[in-house]
């Protein structure tokens, strides 16, 4: 049987998840794919760690360009993250007629054309399903087993730390600051956690799914993003109240040859699948205008969960390269990149979720509701709650709207703040 | 650009969607796959009725030998159904050096040694995306992109008349034969609904599944196939009582180097992703030992959802074909045939859910639980609801016991039901 050389560049917590899963299931593999996959080197700056994992002395080495030059490795896994030497040596490895699996999300989002030109031009394959929902298959679904339809909207929950979170505060009633600080306690949230809680990593993610459905690059900084950090428990009750759970979505959507993109936290219907997806499990629900809704589930990160996926792209290579032929360097970076404009903030359009503290007095609905109506935001449904002790004087009115664009509904809550009857910022959330 | 020829058998409901689907969606296609995929033939008895989709003049014949040799033609797409026809046509194509893509579950459940075989054979390509969740990529995802995981189980909610029934009765607590004639008026099921209702088509797909997951090819008859045709209102409503929603799930396990497989109506806890699929929606779960638990979701059937996969697989074939190289034809026949065993239906093992209706005097619990302790089946939850007015003297008793194995737990109701503590058959489902 034929075999395939891999080469790995990065031996962390994923990289030591690849190289157990590549030499547990060589077997499994060979018959499924009828050619044998062989890790033959290891490129990392920590040469002496124990990784819980056994390799050949000779196999691992500090020296990432010998890894990537040596004529026995066909494939370079690319698992050290961020988007300087990791950008050096894909770029290098592409250059020299290799094949390339990367994990990295950051710098597929911020250098994605660069690396797809190189892949493009060297006639190699570039591949990145454990870039977004580790090991849920979203990459492969959406180019391949969609080819067929367009991609009408994705809706995705991305990221495992913020579903973390947000879980808890929902099942415990807990603040945000609160169940963080357990998260990190647990190892579910790093110490400087913005890349997470602040929406980057899902906005990196939705670049990557964006790209793949609409066939160009989207550029990050298009992209609205709003984290969770902000988020108080008093909304998560009410949107339980109403029948949702919030989480932080990505959201993808075509409108004839506009596209929306943003990150936000959004109120979810207990009724809608991506309600049920609690903790630090993933999803995205794709809308094809063939396939209809399709959801894809799993662990969007994680040592053994990443590598399956990993390896899922090592596979293929192996198989194309069995044939000699590459085939998917276009996926990203074709013809279409005049077709489609990208809307911006103001004119992304949602069904919004509005928390106002409102002064306890006649005439305050009244002002609110008008100020809604002068700009043409429709209200679905109002509520209003108890007084909260800490404003006395002013109560929560929550309202949910019809859809409405984001310039609609900030201009109304621009005029409804400069009237005196409210005491504090609105809250605006989005509503799926 | 390389243009692909596709010739289609059968233009009924999804042929006409994948006509409709390869006309409309053609340009973004070609560019998502750099091929370009021209439908030139489609073949049928009836030549005039009208399907709502434009053909061009000529392109319709009664001929299918005709179109599968013709030599602008390089895939042939079979949409007929059953295994007659459909199973000549087929190995006509193969044996003639035509790819085939096939949605024909029934054929593959039955036929498929001999046509797997015969695609290795000529070295052509066959697909079969759509014989198994409609537009849900399951097939695809166990082919690929878990390639590198050693398949633990699969828990398919696999046929949508069963679904919107079990959901109907569980959301109006309305009987089973009530719901099934109001899903025939509404053309949710078959006038004889018995490949439905009974199992059957559920476990041809199970088959297909378990034949991909474990490289060899599951025959039919070794599958325990049970329906939901004597499925009670009253255990729907118990097993939400207890947390539980019932669904017809097909099962498949391995333990070691024995396969269990099996179909039958089962309790899925609330809180299980299985749980929130309703109505006509199918999904499956597939546990990979590296990957940990993945969830696929979509339409099981219809006309455009089904025309998805099967013009994602007329794709991928497309794209081989235009380097020349067929990939898949071992897929499913590998050399593991010898490796795996069977279970048969008295060692599978599952949690179970038992209701019997008890006489209502001193004694007759501990008859039961002795005949449970006897036999090694342990009782996790038990309860005793209200007399039955249909049943003067006789109370529900309802256990939920841990994992047994099927001749365990059959023998312990053997006994019960020869001591005369119960007046009628012992109701015996499986719990997730």
């Amino acid at each position: 049987m034929k075999q395939i050389g891999v080469g790995l560049l990065g031996f962390g917590t994923v990289g030591a998840g690849v190289v157990d899963g590549l030499c547990r299931n060589r077997e499994v593999m060979s018959q499924r794919l009828g050619v044998d996959v062989v890790l033959r080197k290891i490129a990392d700056l920590d040469t002496t760690s124990d990784r819980g994992v056994k390799v050949a002395p000779g196999m691992l080495t500090s020296d990432a360009m010998s890894v990537i030059h040596d004529p026995e490795i066909q494939i370079i896994v690319e698992l050290i993250g961020g988007t300087t030497v990791s950008r050096t040596f894909i770029l290098e490895a592409l250059n020299s007629g290799k094949s390339v699996v990367t994990a990295n999300k950051k710098l597929l989002a911020e250098y994605g054309q660069e690396i797809f030109d190189a892949a493009e031009k060297n006639r190699v394959d570039i591949y990145f399903g454990a870039s977004v929902g580790g090991g849920i298959p979203i990459i492969r679904v959406l180019r391949e087993g969609l080819a067929g339809n367009e991609i009408e909207t994705i809706h995705g929950i991305l990221n495992g730390t913020c579903n973390y979170i947000l879980t808890r505060m929902e099942n415990e009633g807990a603040a945000f600051d609160e169940v963080l600080k357990a998260a990190q306690d647990a190892g579910y949230a790093e110490a400087n956690p913005s890349l997470d809680i602040d929406g980057f990593d899902t906005a990196h993610k939705a670049v990557i799914l964006a790209s793949l459905a609409y066939g160009f690059h989207v550029p990050l900084n298009e992209v609205r993003v709003e984290g969770i950090r902000n988020l108080e428990g008093i909304d998560v009750k009410y949107a339980k109240e109403f029948g949702y759970r919030i989480k932080l979505l990505a959201a993808i959507r075509r409108d004839g040859d506009e596209i929306e993109i943003g990150v936000h936290p959004t109120l979810v219907s207990m009724n809608h699948m991506l309600a049920s997806v609690n903790d630090v499990f993933n999803a995205a629900m794709v809308h094809g205008d063939l396939s209809g809704d399709t959801l894809y589930y799993g662990r969007g990160a994680g040592r053994a969960p990443t590598a399956s996926t990993v390896i899922g792209d090592i596979g293929d290579i192996a198989r194309n390269l069995s044939t000699g032929i590459p085939r998917y360097s276009r996926a990203i970076n074709t013809v279409n990149s005049t077709k489609f404009r990208i809307r911006n903030a103001d004119e992304i359009s949602s069904k919004f979720y509005v928390r106002l503290m409102v002064r306890d007095r006649a005439g305050s609905l009244g002002i609110m509701t008008n100020a809604f109506g002068k700009h043409g935001v429709s209200i679905r449904a109002a509520t209003q709650k108890e007084t909260d002790e800490e404003f006395p004087g002013y109560v929560p009115v929550v309202f949910l709207t019809h859809r409405a664009t984001h310039a609609a509904i900030t201009a109304a809550l621009a005029e409804i703040t400069r009237s005196d009857v409210i005491n504090a910022e609105p809250v605006l959330l989005r509503v799926l």
